[in-house]
């Protein structure tokens, strides 16, 4: 594992080279449409951690893919996340007013452009994907743009959206609640590192071994969410804590309590640094990443 | 051209098989998330002319592709249309209640499940095209992919959308118009013909030529549309009518008047069908399809 320090350090920058991208990549236009290439922009180039654009340059320099090769798919990746958090924070959603401290794209806008704003970023994910500037070899990015899609729709992380709409007016256990976040969080967590080592030509085996470790950071990284819906500062998170408790909603802190939840969260991480072992020293910044996402304080 | 009525059990035919793959493809899940799968069943399966989707297997045909590539291109395209449509309809934009003579979706169910609906149909789109099922060959699989995603985007039809959304407190005039339309919905129609030509890896002359003809009928389309809002009946058309003048919206027709409106469009029909004729009578129900668009009457 590399030091504390130098993995805050590294993942600040990749979130500079990620911010860079996205903006070259959201080009403003003169006609009257640019409202929301501007929402776009505004709800993408905000800031964050970028921890999943991060799993996606991490998991690429594995297998020494081109850095801007990685940064375009990482960039693919952190529209969908926005894309999502631009829907969840909707009225007829999550009914959201803020977000990574600032306002969410449909007060900062309104609800018809954050929408539209959205479905644009959803949609350009794709076409960053299928651009011959991301890869020459079209095998690869069919096979991007397939496992994005999968990670991120119906089966992925939408049909995790409408399982948790689902448990606002039902009780879920905890394999229940597993699979909810497995599908809500965890399958864009998991296809970034699918992201890299496709880039990379990796063997199956590699493939599936990265798959490991992306599940069980999956995992980790929701329950952390949900501890620092808990135990976190509104002002350090930069969005409204106790939510998941106001609406009554199940989360696995409130099936397995604090402590549990904590353990568990370690285990996940501890295990997911085990997988990586065959990539060797190769693989310290993902084993910091495994470290620091449960013991994040926003 | 073919007889119309031989052409409307084609177009009917073809809407049949493509409803057909619509359902194949929708395979419901018995996991809390199969609200939302159907949801997105209910809005793709119920209707409609699927005139994209013929544009998609009337191009391919053109050039021998096998029929069951152009079905599963033409669903995509169908999907992209579906899911716009469940967006256009939510209380923050167009705020429909009926659409294809039935309850719009989140009438039907819910906001937040008409939003995850939309975006599910957006994302499996692009997961159907990417998807070896599709075409064996991953260039054609990415540039599908890549002509859908343009098509469908800031620059194509949400950018339209969101210049709809200025024009209702701004007056557009004709170039302004022409520009809203060839986003809004020329920008789908006329990748519909595309996706076809890179199924059938058309040359660049023959996928030229295709485009011009989906640009003119594009338009002819649009300014059909409006004078259905204008002249249709609301049952016969399916959806309300008389919406554009009563929310003050600049259209063709209300720019040119209902008689100079309706000589566009047969001027763009018949413009349409002359770009045709470098391929002979294979591009029969092409040019029927350019009648049948300006002649409609739902």
């Amino acid at each position: 594992m590399t030091d504390q320090t130098e993995f805050l350090a590294g993942l600040a920058d990749n979130a500079d080279a990620v911010t860079k991208t996205l903006d070259g990549l959201l080009i403003e236009s003169d006609g009257h449409e640019n409202r929301v290439i501007e929402a776009m922009r505004y709800s993408s180039l905000g800031g964050g951690k970028r921890v999943r654009p991060f799993l996606v340059t991490a998991s690429a320099d594995l297998f020494g893919v081109d850095r801007r090769a990685a940064l375009r798919a990482a960039a693919a990746v952190e529209m969908i996340h926005c894309y999502s958090l631009i829907h969840d924070d909707l009225p007829a959603m999550d009914d959201d007013d803020l977000r990574r401290g600032r306002a969410t794209c449909h007060i900062a806008f309104d609800e018809a452009t954050a929408i539209l704003a959205g479905d644009a970023l959803l949609t350009y994910a794709f076409e960053v994907l299928a651009d011959p500037e991301t890869h020459q070899d079209a095998r690869v990015r069919a096979d991007l743009v397939l496992a994005l899609s999968q990670a991120s729709g119906h089966a992925g992380m939408v049909g995790g959206q409408m399982i948790d709409l689902y448990a606002e007016d039902h009780e879920l256990d905890v394999p229940e609640i597993t699979r909810l976040q497995r599908m809500k969080t965890g399958a864009l967590i998991a296809v970034s590192c699918d992201l890299g080592a496709i880039l990379g030509k990796a063997s199956e085996h590699a493939r599936h071994t990265l798959h490991n470790y992306a599940h069980d950071i999956g995992l980790a990284f929701q329950i952390a969410d949900d501890l620092l819906d808990v135990e976190g500062d509104e002002e350090e998170v930069g969005k409204k804590t106790g939510k998941d408790q106001a609406a009554g909603k199940a989360t696995f802190v409130s099936l397995l309590g604090v402590e549990r939840a904590r353990e568990q969260a370690e285990i996940l991480s501890r295990q997911a640094q085990e997988h990586l072992e065959i990539f060797g020293e190769k693989a310290d910044s993902l084993r910091s990443l495994a470290h620091f996402i449960v013991n994040r304080r926003s």
